[in-house]
């Protein structure tokens, strides 16, 4: 299979998964500054546009975070990356959605690009202020709902670690955010994972 | 348990899903437009101050629509909600990302709340222009990915169809507007399922 990534992007985390996951694969980086995810040639692929994507071996694509995680953890049972019991499961996507769908697709998406929120150029700053208070907002949500130990789930380290680890990876390294204590634990501990250094290094972000 | 929900919301695709699901649930209904989201009761058991949001019968709260449609497939076997073979339960997933982060979350957003994008009135008739635009290419990913029959997946009857149908109650009940001819039609078998017709109707929609 082959993961479609753009450096530092969101699809550090499914690119963090599939080191986790121990199956072959292989990465087509992208680059969205050049407009990579509109040329015609990716639209074919995933006409969405969006990092991650997974085109698996028989051809067909997967899109979407949660789902690539999903599949991924699937395959590969001996990495127990999705847990076993009902309520962890629910929590493991009830995290996802809320750091892939909130804490990225709202508040750190108002970080990245304003035009896409506020016509007026005069209105960026503001959109900025709103996009680093609704961070703030969704960092402090999963500190005070932590109920894992070490990792996010009390099952221990699945899935839902590596989204965390996408989002904490913007706050901590792009944007030298202060991010609680509990989250900024998690991300030393993800930054020692072997996993996670290939992935790093993988993408020219190591160091 | 109890579904907290606001008429006519994206919990009303939760809401289906507990008719389809034939477990007793209670209902308490909000107003968003009072702010009934905002209120420190609520706040305690949901700080996200989001629907759906699900209290379960132990008294723990389970928040973001993939995660409680999930959780309620699971919990009803019988009722066929979550499919079997692993490639429909990661288009499930998928379908329900796209549906509630990107065409709810990005596109009908627009179309809600304006206030939220651009901070200058004068620019809110662009963000609509650009709301309607996003919806009618969402629908168009869905329409042109469509895999299934007369449901979303090959499978069968699942969580994801209720997810498609509360974002196309919104085009077709709320805004008017025209779906493509795939997502029509199954708005009409939706509109036909009993748990559905029960679901509207406590909402106060029938009719």
């Amino acid at each position: 299979m082959k993961l479609f990534y753009a450096p530092g992007t969101c699809s550090l985390g499914i690119h963090v998964l599939l080191e986790e996951a121990g199956l072959p694969f292989e990465r087509a980086r992208m680059s969205l500054k050049d407009g990579d995810q509109r040329k015609p040639e990716f639209q074919a692929l995933n006409p969405k546009g969006k990092v991650p994507t997974l085109e698996r071996d028989d051809g067909s694509v997967l899109t979407e975070w949660p789902a690539i995680a999903y599949w991924v953890a699937a395959r590969a049972p001996a990495a127990k990356l999705w847990p076993e019991a009902l309520e962890d499961q629910a929590r493991a996507l009830e995290a996802m959605d809320f750091i892939v769908g909130t804490l990225h697709g709202h508040a750190f998406s108002r970080l990245f690009n304003q035009a896409k929120y506020a016509p007026s150029e005069a209105d960026h700053p503001k959109v900025i202020e709103q996009g680093r208070a609704m961070v703030a907002a969704g960092f402090d949500v999963l500190e005070k709902g932590w109920k894992g130990d070490e990792w996010l789930l009390p099952s221990g380290y699945s899935v839902a670690d590596a989204a965390l680890f996408y989002v904490t990876f913007w706050a901590v390294k792009r944007m030298r955010m202060d991010v609680p204590p509990r989250i900024a634990a998690h991300f030393e501990r993800m930054m020692a994972r072997p996993a996670v250094q290939r992935a790093l290094a993988a993408e020219g972000l190591a160091g």
